[in-house]
């Protein structure tokens, strides 16, 4: 019966209606609502948000939402890992109160054609790699945010880039809400967690470590006093180049904020590192504040 | 005193985080919040959506910031009127509980770089005669609605394809307001109330009721079962070319709801009409719903 009972607890929601009636509750309740968006797929780096969100929050959201609009044409949109059943087995566990699994008709109604671009910040690395795609994530979050209305939205920093968009859109919209960024969860040999690692051959995700390895190269001369952003990449480059299977797309050194290529190391910075394995693509980074090092 | 004390009513606030905590108080109490943003320059028309607001909401909100991201670089930003303290004289007897009179930098934070863009609906008429016109409307009315979070915004039917964008921007990012849009205000002589009248000399403020006589023109033969919009755009032309000192920009018949030019009047249409008088832009339209006529 208390298994039956724990398995209820989670409800979930598909329509933004019921969503919509479900946070007025709460609200009117003086719950605090934390949110946690997705795409599915969901692993340990998922659930760290979702536990983090249930500690600063009293209810917790979690969508799994593949949203269509992020994707390029000759993306991985059509084979992206899907499978709502596990995602909902996981997701209770780790405080989630409500799943909303929305239908893409529901998040984009017909005729849709208003966009949100976060222009600066998204130029560059990924959106160099994946046009379109910062103005299909800034558009999905707007819309997210408006259904959830949450207090606090919990981000993994694994996706440097996208975290500096929508903490830019949360500041220059005026969005109500906190945005909270969790250090990237990694396997054992450093690996960053991420759904597309399932994509991997067993030679590829052995080749995968380097970007890490990369990045650890790197930490080390800076926290032995190099500030030169140059030095950086030319250390970057050549940890990267020891691994032939690799295309690399980019690694560099940037200002945490703007996403803009800094030459001297000062303030927030972010390493971002990203590439290829066969058609898996794969992003690192790393982030120091060099006033606290 | 009852005079001193009424003239104390309404608040007049600057900031963003004093705007938050007010709302925040009313939302606690359970009072609806209506809001009416304007660029000041206030006459009956905006002053009507200030009533309408107070009919509908508990508490009203009414913005007055002169959006510089809605003018062209050749427009006439920098002289359109401004009268804070006259606006304010005018909103506490409609209704208003409180004035947001924001600085540029509050409502844009340094380093701004988010748009909103509403594709389809922006095309054409002002779209085309004012470029990235709506772009800006649409970012300061997202922002807008962030900082006021508002149950309800009444915006005026004069600008007409400005409501559709809004309407629109709603209904595609699942922002939590109803929109009212109330019908134009009109001098004896038919012209729409527009702060922009301001500018016209006398001889263009005679020549301006083309427009209302052109619209006029176009619901008699309507109301006469004309259903052909080729037929209603030359009876427009014909009127608007009685005056030789307008220069027209446009007029048409649309779809209420994309702003796409009709054919055939059927469904919910408006005839949007806009010229020149020196260097004053005039518009104004007719709405018809077809299945009420």
């Amino acid at each position: 019966m208390a298994e039956a009972r724990a398995a209820l607890e989670m409800e979930i929601v598909e329509g933004s209606h019921e969503l919509f009636r479900r946070v007025a509750d709460w609200q009117r309740e003086g719950a605090k609502v934390g949110f946690v968006p997705t795409m599915g797929a969901l692993h340990e780096g998922h659930l760290a948000l979702v536990r983090r969100a249930s500690e600063l929050t009293d209810k917790v959201i979690v969508s799994v939402f593949v949203n269509p609009t992020q994707f390029g044409p000759n993306e991985d949109f059509d084979k992206y890992p899907r499978d709502p059943q596990q995602d909902a087995e996981k997701l209770q566990p780790a405080g989630c109160d409500l799943l909303f699994l929305p239908e893409i008709a529901t998040i984009y109604p017909e005729g849709h054609c208003t966009f949100v671009d976060v222009e600066g910040v998204s130029d560059g690395f990924e959106g160099d790699q994946r046009p379109g795609h910062f103005r299909g994530v800034a558009t999905v979050v707007s819309q997210l945010f408006n259904l959830v209305q949450p207090d606090v939205a919990v981000f993994g920093e694994k996706d440097a880039q996208q975290v500096a968009v929508v903490r830019r859109l949360v500041r220059d919209l005026h969005v109500p809400v906190k945005i909270e960024a969790l250090a990237t969860v990694r396997e054992d040999d450093g690996l960053a967690l991420s759904s597309r690692n399932a994509y991997l051959s067993t030679e590829d995700r052995q080749a995968a470590t380097v970007l890490y390895r990369a990045l650890n190269a790197a930490q080390k001369v800076i926290e032995a006093g190099e500030r030169s952003a140059d030095t950086v990449r030319a250390i970057l480059a050549e940890v990267l180049a020891s691994e032939s299977r690799l295309i690399v797309d980019y690694a560099d050194v940037v200002d945490a904020e703007s996403f803009k290529p800094v030459e001297y190391l000062d303030g927030r910075i972010v390493i971002p590192v990203a590439g290829r394995l066969a058609a898996t693509r794969l992003l690192d980074n790393l982030q120091i504040d060099m006033e606290n090092l």
